[in-house]
């Protein structure tokens, strides 16, 4: 199962684990290089990367790995924000944006449509040897121009029909991210709080209902939850808190020492801070928005909103007022090289595995 | 680890599966003898009961099984209800008294706490093998009682600071309830929001903070759930949902065939139904007394003032009306008796080990 499977000749690694494609800045290309060259796989979040900081990044990459690595982007969403909405992210945001003397930004129109086709002609471009989305379907050209070049094309779903539909678009891989997950959540079929499975529950359900083999992801963190996932019946897993705050992550270092000293209990799901709900240690920017959850704009609005205000707040080292993404497993955190978590990873399945045996 | 634990020692039983001590019905002493006759430890969920019932539970079981069985209780809770809650619920509820032409029970007097000496009592008289305590920490004498009888005593915990409190009481095994896991959460020291952790961040987070052995619940359904609970670190698991819908559970059959129809994504968190949270699948009830879920009586008081409707909708084969408790894995369930769906487990744990090696 461990030494033989499909994901791995998929990702064409030694190791059938891949670091999340985190967006935001966590998954510098010395990251990214660092899980490839582990033998696991490197993913650039491209989320919110500009075709020419994308092409930058995989330039970067390549030159610290001649290893496969994969590159993660956001299908595009086009929400409406009515006036109220923006103006009560204006009202939650008040004392925000008076501390750091700016006003809310215009968000008229939505780029993000364009920015995923420019992103898929680098992708193209460069034949990045793993292409993975969330928050979507990948449209069916974008699969038929992906598959043609060989590229191995991975999906995310949160729920069996999310995993339904993304074997119908024919994804090679589907990431069964369940709700221990941190950051944003991958749903887009149904409102989150329907979506919200437990990584236990989710795998095996996903398993069962699809042909495609399914990478557990959420909570998993060392060698127990990879060994765990694969016993569910995943054929690799996916991991992004583990690699946050590792050596080579380019997280704020706020964003890590945050992680490093939390409780399980103290992350929590919100849609306030972006628009669309996430996984984050609770701060006082979550608490303040918390009470306007449901009038605020949608992603990728409210997130657009927002940004400065977390920017700034990171360049002041006030992690109160920065998104502090985490999964609900921050007690295994550590601060090892990548390649040392992988190392270990690989070297406890084995040992589990054998004392399993016994 | 699966053939030689501490677990199995402790229940004196072949497996170190627990069957959940569900109130209200569904552990029939059938269902709880025959858990314990295939090897595992049935256990009578006796929350609701009076000592006389659980006395005619205990005796009912005994006269099916030789083997060790378990007894769940409650630890009580005396909530004080404002008449501003109360007049919530009559609102709240109204269409469904008027359908059944009844009035809000009374609920001047919290019982619980005399009903925990009481059940106590009959515990200690028949020294059940194993008793198991959900919603706090069980109190000092009782632990002591419970251990001069050679009882093994069971502890629920749904954060690492519930388990290491649990430990410091002295319980000998702790059941870790994930977020997947159904009917009520265990929580019992901070708000439910912040205590809903998913069995794969849970498990882990909890073996590296106590060294009491460490149950899994939430999510487990068979043998990959059983697996995957062995290598986080757990020592065994405790299944409920699963046992609902086998053949010997005293489960309404509504209540059956809403699980076994149901999807993952229909199987939400409410504190509605009962003043505490609790998973079941959706419906009209749940639907109905969601927006007042935060001005409603807490448990137990709720959980009193709704009960004669749940059972009156059973009766009337209303599941739309009925408490439908279901983990997060309902496509997962069967209507195999419980002897089998304990023997494919093994079966399957064994065969998956095996395929670990190749």
């Amino acid at each position: 199962m461990w030494a033989n499977n499909h994901v791995k000749q998929m990702l064409r690694t030694d190791f059938p684990i891949i670091q999340a494609g985190m967006a935001g800045g966590v998954t510098s290309p010395e990251l990214v290089a660092a899980v490839s060259n582990a033998g696991a796989l490197g993913t650039i979040g491209a989320g919110y990367l500009s075709s020419a900081q994308l092409e930058k990044y995989i330039n970067q990459t390549k030159s610290l790995t001649d290893k496969p690595f994969g590159v993660n982007i956001f299908i595009p969403s086009n929400p409406k924000v009515s006036e109220a909405e923006r103006n009560t992210a204006n009202r939650a945001l008040a004392h925000y944006l008076e501390a750091y003397d700016i006003t809310l930004p215009e968000c008229d129109s939505n780029p993000s449509a364009a920015l995923f086709d420019e992103q898929m002609n680098i992708l193209l471009h460069y034949e990045v040897p793993v292409v993975s989305f969330t928050f979507g379907i990948p449209p069916a050209p974008a699969v038929a121009a992906l598959k043609q070049r060989n590229i191995t094309v991975v999906g995310t779903a949160t729920t069996v029909r999310e995993a339904q539909l993304n074997q119908d678009a024919g994804v090679d891989v589907i990431v069964a991210q369940g709700s221990e997950a941190g950051g944003h959540r991958g749903t887009f079929t149904s409102d989150d709080s329907h979506a919200c499975i437990g990584t236990m529950s989710l795998v095996p359900q996903m398993v069962d209902a699809v042909h495609v083999p399914i990478i557990a992801a959420g909570g998993i963190m060392d060698g127990r939850g990879v060994l765990a996932a694969l016993a569910l019946g995943a054929e690799g897993v996916q991991m992004g808190t583990a690699f946050v705050t590792c050596a080579e992550s380019g997280a704020n270092v706020w964003h890590k020492s945050a992680i490093l000293s939390a409780n399980e209990d103290q992350v929590l799901l919100t849609s306030s801070i972006t628009g669309k709900t996430a996984r984050g240690i609770e701060n006082q920017l979550m608490r303040d928005l918390q009470p306007f959850e449901n009038d605020l704009p949608a992603y990728p609005i409210q997130h657009t909103l927002t940004k400065e205000i977390r920017k700034r707040a990171a360049e002041e080292n006030n992690p109160e007022w920065m998104s502090l993404w985490s999964g609900q497993s921050p007690r295994l955190s550590t601060i090892l090289p990548a390649h040392t978590i992988i190392e270990k990873i690989v070297q406890d399945v084995e040992k589990r595995i054998f004392q399993f045996k016994s």
